[in-house]
């Protein structure tokens, strides 16, 4: 099927919307299109694109190209297991760890949404135990902390969601384990991380598909030897979480092991797995099924055809139109909600690993530009660094603004009459306003032009169900964008060349003569 | 002075630059570039850019680019108390807060050099104060931990080197005091930073060089009345860093209060009590005074005329090559250290506060780029996140690698062969190769095309006086930058609008209709 889809320059909508003149935002944004101009998301979030650059007319031109390249039926033939990760021959299955959608897709005899379904209930039996201290460490004490050791798609998601869902556990009684992440192959890390943790208590989550990944190995075996430094028998303190076919599957060194597979690509990989361990640890079984409850149900808005209907595909389309139509190279993530911090970070991998590319599935060179370059902070934070560029900058960077009625925790006052939610919202407000519409002034310095769009994803609250719907929605949207730019947006060529590099160097085999002289300026040895 | 100031596309050698073919980066990366591109920085640092795509004849243009817009001497006026910064008609000084270049710089009779000097001294006796537990808490307990409230400036540089100093300080065994930081408005934000605090034990830092900032102040009060709720008197458990005009100076709410003034800029306001405070408490004042020493020491060499020999200078003109003649709109900030893990946040303000702006010194609009849009995380985690698109997007996205030859800590390990700190730096090492050189593939999936240009910064460890010269490298390459571009590095009028709107919506008196739509959207009541 991906051999017959067409590249974006081919479709006739594209060529219409190229012939569009830029709309004025400034005119654009009235009350009325605030209102008008939203989509709902599951959990209660809706999209609105009121501060984005297009009408009714390019809205009709956007849905010609979405059914022109059939996007949505292209979703659907990913989630009834077709091959869509061309590149690598492998399906791709992450919507099916939080639900079924399609028919059940059968691989080798074994129904894999059963499959992932019941690692699921396997990881939420292994938390109860371990939280009703039915499994201790190996000195006998309860384990209060939990670490996971993974990098990529095995650390920023977790650690992102982890992050987001830490105060609303709290309001719900149930941040029943604090967790710590060790990622980065910089014995420095490691050093941090192991400082702010009892060992005796600590239950330590390795995170590797393939059981290969040098940094988390390496990271592994720093925290067995601080294990046995302090006398703990260290199999007791590890459980892993990996693919069927890899060493570290049912290998004693363990506690235990749950599984995913390679049809769970790392940066999709939160809802496996990967995230169920350590956050069903964090928080419960609970917090996590909720949380699988709004990405499924996230994932089931995706399958609406008309755009003006589907979030994720209408968002997609939109950033096609900023990035192909307009031509801006960035995009900016930007929650105004702080427990979402670490969710821009997420998000950039997400997006830039899935979309980063220049060959088509056809395997040629992509005559047009694909995804994004993406960073993000949380509001009103970024306001005091970055925001100086965006609204008076010479380059425009299209906005994601994120945002909540009410804040995840209770601690709140009236200061000046207001509360501090009310201040954060009224930022967020304004900053919506002031990117799009400007401000005239005879002082060039401080005029502000304005027609810088945005989006903006609103909800009531953080809770879980509605972290899983945001999450759902830029996987989906990223999903949408790759099949638009007729992409491979499941796999990540892109790394290996440095690996390949990193071993010769340690290995002592670098042919290239500058990769040995920029690791002697390094202190870099040859191998003994 | 600046009135004269040429634009750059007056430059005659911006315009021999323009017409110069690309250099291919992949015969030119050799190891005999890779040792000689370098130019000595302080604290024993090196910038080394054989990755960049510039040969002799390009240097020898931005050389003569230096000279016509006689970037020194402007940096040296700066240094003399001339007013750079001159939308705001105010000088800048923030060099000053390391040590002594120029003249003596004096205003209103008072030598400024010895103004930011003595708030140090008082700094540095107040802590000391509090670490031999002379200063306590109301309750009597000594002050364990130190939690600064601030925003912007007053929270990313001071947060960026308390996390990338923890590691050095516990090596040498003066991690004194835990130091947290509060920033968002966001009341989460104060919720989950108030429950990782011992009230009693924890001192607070309050930074607003006006004393009037909206989320600083409301954050104040949060923790005022958490102080309260604890029987404590919150006098006793609060200092102010402001300028002496600003209503908190010498207020008796706070037990002391140390300043700075309008001539130091936020983002450029580590040095000064902005960082003095926090720092000196958290580790003691000879890290701090270790910091500055590096600091200064990397502002001296920036006077050299001979770009070969200024890294800043070099580094600047670059960046302006890389922007305004190959035109990529991005650049990545890429430490190869943990400790800098907050490092590119700190970047990301100076350089898009510092030059996102469109008007030149004449208020005049300007017909080139300015600064770039700048993001990074560190390395290795980013090598399995956005490095995809680095390599094989369609956008070529220069980078600034940092590297050091130690780890800060002793803990490491050989795993297979090579240390951790082996690992780390032969990651780096390779990604530079990888970047620059590529790899001809047959298959257009797994083919590198190269030549995407990179910068590295080495050291033997990352020490305070290291971090210093790293911190006043890029403060004087961004000053550079914005001398080409002929823009005013050190106002931010681009954040007033929000802010004016944020302040209309909050009082009620918002006239555009949008703004009040928003609004209600994100559950915002008119005010009673």
């Amino acid at each position: 099927m991906p051999q017959s889809c067409p590249n974006l320059n081919e479709s006739r909508h594209y060529a219409d919307l190229l012939s569009l003149p830029f709309t004025d935002l400034r005119r654009l944004l009235t009350a009325a299109r605030v209102s008008a101009a939203e989509v709902p998301m599951a959990a209660g979030l809706h999209y609105n694109y009121a501060a984005m650059p297009v009408e009714e007319r390019h809205l009709d031109l956007l849905q010609g190209l979405s059914d022109e390249f059939d996007l949505v039926g292209q979703y659907q033939r990913l989630l009834a297991g077709e091959r869509m990760n061309v590149g690598e021959n492998r399906r791709v299955l992450h919507h099916l760890t939080r639900g079924q959608l399609g028919p059940a897709v059968m691989h080798d005899g074994r129904d894999l949404g059963a499959f992932y379904r019941e690692q699921h209930q396997r990881i939420f039996a292994f938390a109860e135990q371990v939280h009703r201290g039915a499994l201790r460490g190996s000195s006998g004490a309860a384990f209060t902390q939990v670490c996971q050791i993974g990098i990529g798609g095995s650390d920023l998601g977790p650690r992102a969601l982890y992050l987001a869902l830490q105060q609303e556990a709290r309001r719900q009684g149930c941040q029943l384990m604090t967790a710590e992440f060790l990622s980065n192959v910089d014995p420095d890390d490691a050093d941090q991380v192991l400082a702010r943790l009892d060992l005796a208590r600590t239950l330590f989550v390795l995170v590797s598909k393939s059981g290969t990944t040098q940094e988390t190995l390496t990271n592994e075996t720093l925290v067995r030897v601080a294990l046995r430094h302090q006398g703990l028998d260290d199999r007791a303190h590890l459980v892993a979480v990996t693919s069927e076919t890899s060493p570290l599957a049912g290998n004693s060194a363990y506690r235990d092991s749950f599984y995913m597979d390679d049809f769970v690509g790392g940066r999709f990989s939160s809802t496996s797995a990967v995230g169920a361990v350590v956050l069903s640890l964090a928080f419960g079984p609970a917090i996590f099924q909720a949380l699988l409850a709004g990405a499924h149900a996230q994932d089931a808005l995706a399958l609406q055809p008309d755009i003006r209907h589907n979030a994720s595909l209408l968002d997609a389309l939109l950033g096609v139109y900023l990035r192909n139509v307009l031509g801006y190279p960035c995009s900016a993530v930007l929650p105004y909600s702080q427990a979402l911090s670490r969710f821009p970070a997420h998000l950039q991998q997400l997006d830039m690993e899935s979309n980063g590319k220049s060959v088509n599935r056809r395997g040629e060179p992509l005559p047009y530009a694909s995804g994004p370059i993406i960073f993000g902070e949380p509001g009103t934070n970024g306001q005091h660094s970055f925001y100086q560029l965006l609204h008076q900058g010479t380059d425009v960077v299209p906005l994601q603004f994120i945002g909540f009625e009410q804040a995840q925790g209770q601690r709140d006052l009236l200061v000046q009459g207001s509360t501090s939610q009310d201040k954060l919202n009224a930022n967020l407000a304004a900053q919506l306003v002031a990117f799009a519409k400007g401000r005239a002034d005879e002082n060039a310095n401080r005029h502000f032009a304005g027609q810088r769009p945005a989006s903006l994803i609103r909800g009531a609250r953080l809770t879980a169900e509605a972290l899983g719907a945001l999450l759902a929605h830029f996987e989906n949207k990223i999903m949408f964008q790759g099949f638009v730019w007729n992409i491979n947006s499941f796999d990540q060529e892109g790394v290996q060349l440095g690996k390949v590099l990193t071993g010769q160097l340690l290995a002592g085999t670098a042919e290239d003569e500058a990769l040995q002289a920029y690791g002697r300026l390094l202190g870099l040895r040859p191998p003994a």
